[in-house]
């Protein structure tokens, strides 16, 4: 039986310029839509902190796919991380800075009892912004982040070291 | 044990004026982060239609949390419908009218081999253009509608009319 890395390898398309000339897209969709790997990822992702977690983090949007298969496989709720703007309030924001501008993420923190561990999940580890910034608002609202788990880990970009010591389990590194 | 139903009924936040002045909008996070609501939600949509589906897919954003548990608890991939531009050529996009304005919506048409039978999810059922775009859109790519489920219907708004007697289950009328 195939790991999930190597159906990640497999599936996953590879596309220059998009969505800006210069940039290396990794398009996961592909990957997603395969019965086998989709099951093998979301396990892989599940088992790397298996009874460490209590609630899943999606990040919008592509990591909503991943963590409420994660959610379900766990048995837990998924909590959604949104873009600014999405959800009623009152919520928690938490702003940062991109390579070029800015962005920012809210959640709803009634969702979150304090002392929660959560677990986020995203598709890409890149600079590591929006996943740092993920990990300062769930820790705001009081939760505890037990670990960020991606499919890909882009090494070069030192999004790992950005986290600052949170564990991080990524099913592939390229 | 309670109902999907009666989970929705108990957590779903119904919010007055938002996103805009006259708008009850009707935030489902607080019940897809609830463990119990997520399994019950999943089982049932699953439960709906099963046998009948091979794939299912999931609408940007909201659907995507409810598309990937339920693709997982199947045995399923999840295809990805995402707004125009997020995915890498080459896409098939259907552009659809809104109350106010236009929309788009794109998939990949590769991750559907004719004849496919998939199950369309979203939270929730209002007017049903989003919806009888993604129909549309899966139909052109080849595939068959096996059925659409949502959490909540807004009946009044005649969204299930529009869909043209595909199957749609949806756990909640309001």
């Amino acid at each position: 039986m195939p790991t999930a890395a190597e159906l990640v390898d497999r599936l996953t398309l590879v596309v220059p310029d998009f969505p800006e000339p210069g940039v290396l897209f990794r398009d996961l969709t592909p990957t997603l839509a395969d019965a086998e790997a989709l099951r093998a990822i979301t396990d892989e992702l599940v088992g790397a902190f298996a009874g460490g977690f209590d609630l899943v983090a999606g990040i919008e949007a592509r990591g909503f796919l991943l963590a409420a298969a994660a959610a379900y496989a766990a048995g837990t709720g998924v909590v959604a991380v949104r873009k600014a703007g999405k959800l009623p309030p009152r919520t928690l924001i938490e702003h940062y800075e991109l390579e070029y501008g800015s962005a920012a993420i809210e959640i709803r923190a009634e969702q979150l009892v304090p002392g929660t561990r959560v677990l986020v999940l995203d598709d890409v580890l890149a600079t590591g912004g929006t996943v740092e910034a993920t990990c300062a608002l769930l820790e705001r609202a009081g939760a505890v982040v037990a670990g960020v788990g991606v499919v890909l880990e882009l090494a070069a970009l030192g999004g790992r070291q950005r986290l600052g010591g949170r564990p991080v389990h990524a099913l592939r590194g390229v």
